[in-house]
């Protein structure tokens, strides 16, 4: 099983995708969940182009303890015409004192030309000098190869050229890019195999895609059958315009159906929770398409094929979704079948009856056609089931609820916003009804609406509830339907909770973003105070 | 310039995506982008699977009128045992009255032995029959070969057996589809390539693949260059688990980079609106990271590099983007140089000098930091960067706001929510500052705090600036930015508006819903109200 290196670049390439931006704290975070999945090699920034990554790379020498992977700080060669000892380029890479550096080289004629505007002689030599310098200096030196495929097919000597300059003076990588993500696998392959014909064993080739083509695991796969042992690339595909080469496709493939192996052992098990974890540190959802990690990737829809697939899953899935930590779902909706209403009611651990599943199915078409969907909110859907055979005790009843946001006098430029709720409820030590039930009158404020509402709800049961207290609330989720009314349209709000063991998500519907998110609100509050076997 | 025909399946396994459904207008809407964008085949749904497809098949004979493309309804073979001819299956394919049908065939062993319980005699007979009596209907007759690449590896002698079945009956096409994804571009190759040898040019050879392996467009690419002739797939990747092939990458692959032909002549440059248009009636946005018509597909972010990539683009874009549809763009933030700010200017309009370039680069990364973005709202950049030279009239100044949530008394389970707004505005026809100006206190009602927020500002302001009515809004999204910190988090909001020649799109960013929209609210009504030279 050949070794095929994975060389991660989330930290660097990949923050710059639009609409991301990470703190120093994150991306210690990131690089200590890219260590636990078990990379080769963590890119971390490069120190000096931005402040930031300086930062990162000096607290990572006290606050970052990697067991499995190596850190690398990425740079350039010296500028044109200039010298090694004075670059400030150079200089800020050792800096970051990691035991390797990734260097970034003019590979290809035109840029060497006319971007950096000097002759394919010195665009040798500042590859060679830079490698030479940062080696001598005791580095482990990779060398990214820019534009390497569209620069060999302009003028394939000169981008050999700038790779036997790296080889000679020792640099242990090349790595090919595919900077502007046009190329083809076709493509990929010959031109990886005549490099490998000349390279031999003297370095690693290493393969850098884009997906500007929609082949970039693709690619970097023919890549790896041309030769190549080193993939470069990033969790979740983050990257500029249509991102970097998605690690958490390549690898599986790679390595669960090719045969390399690119982790170590019992590693590729933690590939989903990675991949959501580094997401979330982001602030940006994995994408439920996405191959091997998305929830959808396993999720059976079609109510009539449920129950074969239970029965025989390999014959409708192409890999055990275990393998890389995820999980086969069964997906509810109004397209379901009484057999899905059965598997998932055996696996919540309720009985239910002919009659009352009927129920659950009409509730479903009922409410899925309001816009709700149950696929991303399974306390809502499991309370929906519990409710329709009656095991779900009442903790709190609501009289009234009210939410009033005042911008004070000062004007869209300058007033200070205030938000408070009032929420009168009934409750009591038996539940609402009960003979020592109560009503309590809360207020609190907010710094918005759901925050204020939420606040209020809590002051109003905790006494009579007290386990509320161990409910928080994680996340909070805004999508308008039918976009098109703009802010006549419905609201579907998703609120995940957590007491500390578990985790669930409940949904709530509603033109009223307000009466949304406290469907979900109260939805959530009474799932965690649920009673639980375990 | 070979012909590859485009068989699109969005409106039958596209919507099998989770999280989306249309309506058969929706469907019939799609249906005339498709036409329009000028595929070969647009697979319109499943009669009787579906009580909305019957109805779709029903009002496009009346209601759709086809210019370039050919309809088809999908369905399956008759059943095991069974008889053609009392098949309702295959009646209601042929009342669906469409020229051409697509019918899927079980050409695994596993699957017409363990599925349909079944002999491979049985199975072979369920094509040739159900061929036989399409083709003696009149209809075209494509068969999809369902879980081919997985039966092939099984046992490639019944899988050919059952393509044998098919052409022997006269079937046009032979679609290869690769049920559960699983299958690698080397694979699709080398399977491709014995299935066109057996079958030469009696019967035309598709290609239908999902992207569980993110491979779905590099092995459409490989199964053309082994011999197919026909690619199936969904527009922006739509379909179930990861999605089926992306038509949107696979064409302009095929067609700007390969010489193949799939549309006709100037049609592909209609792909990136067909794109959107499509995403928009299902209410999905396209992915901004899409290869070829993704919002960020070509845009360049880094602000070192603009001035280089203005200077000569196709050394940093992989295909002209407007070959496609889509264009170039230049993305403004914190990390912009002055270069980039002096470009959006002279692309506005407006006359800036250098104190005020610092002015906005300042303003972007403070407010960026905040969590504003001004990537996807233009309209609030634009305003920002007309502010700091001063251009932007004021055209009315709020005194303060008040909105109210009530439920009323009922509880969650059935109180009624009613929102109101109130709004004190300064307004007048020269301005808040003229001595003509007004003061005007509106309030209106709404089925939300945003709805009723946008009705009580225009009630107020609309007397003095008629022009506001002609301002509507079209979309609103939500984004909770730090979604850890649940309902406290950072709200940001994205507003679109028209006046019915130009769209834009405005964003405000605050802990408070409420106040992040208003903020939208206030920029989209002032940018609708600039003076426009043309």
């Amino acid at each position: 099983m050949r070794l095929v290196e994975v060389f991660d670049t989330t930290l660097r390439d990949g923050l710059q995708v639009e609409g991301v931006t990470a703190t120093v704290d994150d991306k210690l975070r990131i690089a200590e969940q890219l260590d636990h999945l078990g990379v080769h090699y963590i890119e971390g920034g490069w120190p000096g182009a931005n402040p930031k990554d300086i930062e990162f790379f000096a607290r990572a020498q006290t606050e970052l303890s990697l067991s499995t992977s190596t850190l690398v700080a990425f740079g350039s060669t010296r500028r044109p015409r200039g010298k090694t000892d004075d670059d400030a380029t150079l200089r800020n890479l050792l800096e970051a004192n990691t035991s390797a550096v990734c260097i970034v080289a003019k590979s290809a004629e035109y840029h060497v030309v006319e971007a950096l505007q000097t002759t394919l002689d010195e665009g040798a030599a500042m590859i060679a000098d830079s490698v030479e310098f940062l080696r001598s200096a005791g580095r482990t030196v990779l060398v990214d190869m820019e534009h390497f495929f569209d620069g060999y097919k302009q003028n394939p000597e000169f981008s050999l050229r700038a790779i036997e300059a790296a080889v000679v003076q020792g640099a242990s990588h090349l790595v090919l890019c595919d900077t502007n993500g046009g190329t083809l696998p076709h493509e990929v392959a010959r031109i990886v195999a005549d490099v490998k014909s000349h390279v031999g064993d003297d370095a690693i080739i290493g393969i850098h895609c884009h997906d500007d083509t929609g082949c970039a695991v693709a690619n970097s796969i023919a890549a790896v059958e041309a030769g190549a042992g080193h993939i470069q690339g990033t969790l979740n595909g983050l990257g500029e315009r249509t991102g970097n080469t998605n690690l958490t496709t390549v690898i599986p493939n790679l390595q669960l159906k090719m045969g390399y192996t690119c982790l170590p052992d019992g590693r590729i098990e933690r590939l989903t929770a990675v991949s959501h974890h580094v997401a979330e540190t982001l602030n940006r959802a994995v994408d439920p398409q996405a191959p091997y990690v998305g929830s959808s990737a396993f999720a059976h829809k079609a109510g009539l094929h449920v129950s074969a697939i239970a029965r025989a899953k390999d014959a409708y899935e192409h890999v055990a979704p275990e393998a890389v930590g995820n999980g086969t779902r069964f997906v509810v909706s109004e397209m379901a079948g009484r057999a899905t209403i059965q598997m998932k009611a055996d696996e919540i651990g309720i009985d239910i009856d002919g009659q009352q599943i009927n129920q659950v199915i009409d509730d479903l078409k009922r409410l899925e056609h309001e816009g709700y969907q149950f696929e991303a909110a399974d306390a809502s859907l499991e309370l929906l089931m519990r409710r329709a055979v009656g095991s779900v005790p009442e903790f709190f009843r609501v009289e009234s609820m009210r939410v009033i946001t005042d911008e004070l006098p000062g004007g869209i430029a300058g007033g200070a916003f205030s938000t408070e709720a009032t929420v009168k409820v009934w409750v009591g030590p038996n539940g609402p009804d009960g003979d020592d039930a109560e009503r309590h009158v809360s207020i609190a404020e907010g710094n918005g609406p759901v925050n204020a509402i939420d606040g209020a709800l809590r002051k109003a049961i905790e006494r009579a509830v007290p386990r509320v207290a161990g409910i928080h609330l994680t996340d909070y989720k805004v999508r308008i339907l039918d976009g098109g009314s703009a802010t006549g349209a419905t609201t579907r709000v998703l609120l995940s909770a957590t007491d500390g063991t578990r985790d669930w998500t409940t949904i709530g519907v509603s033109p009223n973003i307000i009466e949304a998110s406290w469907r979900a609100l109260e939805d959530s509050l009474v799932y965690g105070l649920l009673p639980r076997e375990s």
